[in-house]
């Protein structure tokens, strides 16, 4: 079952969440600007601010800091994944098979993975999520395993 | 062994790089307006924007997002932790034990868990770290670690 979110969508609770229950996002595009600001003010490496200086490096290109990456997939899984009380992260496991160049448009693809009742806390759940963050040709640049909290209905 | 990068400070191979050497960062202050600018681009979520909204979350204030916490410490990597070629990392595996308050001081310890020589390509090694976000009272925020690829010298 694909979930569109809405701003007005109903907000899920811990009950509501089932494995193999999938959200989509929508797009957004990183221009090479946008990828040029994050890093100069978080990874101010060569490779993620000029495209001669990527040609140079291992990236053969200019790419976005991988952590720039994750901060648009939040931005992404606040937007489609409308859990009640906010979307909050214990952390995870995060990958980048493949790099991120300027003018990309990524989609979220959000899986649930595992829903697991807190047995010390009986107004929450602790539920894993899956979040592949895809580029316009169908490539995952960014695997995200995540383990959040979420409420249960009062 | 501790190491003080600086800007000019030699660049380190993998041949240079062993189990248990140490580097440390400077201290960075994350403060309310840096949260919430974050926060409206990335991760605009109540408890990230306004002390009163964070007060009614499970964080009991305002905080800042984990992804911020992940690029801060990005930055404190790359201003720390001197790679030749630069920290290129494949991915990791990154927790949060604590909230980050708007006005906190984070500094970054880093400590090399793994060294290991690629077989494929006898120009390069993967490195893994761990990557300790400390806030002013000592308390570990954030957790990385994470495997970099590092070239050998030629």
């Amino acid at each position: 079952m694909q979930h569109e979110a809405s701003a007005d969508s109903e907000k899920l609770y811990f009950d509501d969440l089932h494995v193999g229950q999938r959200f989509a996002s929508h797009e957004q595009t990183l221009d090479e600007e946008q990828i040029r600001a994050f890093a100069r003010q978080f990874d101010p490496q060569p490779f993620h601010l000029d495209e001669e200086a990527g040609k140079h490096s291992l990236f053969t290109g200019m790419v976005a800091s991988g952590w720039h990456t994750a901060a648009i997939t939040m931005r992404l899984i606040v937007d489609s994944v409308p859990i009640a009380g906010g979307v909050i992260g214990l952390g995870g496991e995060i990958s980048w098979p493949g790099p991120v160049r300027p003018g990309t448009s990524l989609h979220l693809e959000t899986e649930v993975l595992e829903t697991r009742a807190s047995k010390s806390r009986p107004d929450r759940g602790i539920v894993t999520l899956q979040c592949q963050t895809i580029n316009d040709h169908g490539e995952t640049v960014q695997k995200l395993v995540t383990t959040i909290v979420v409420p249960r209905k009062t």
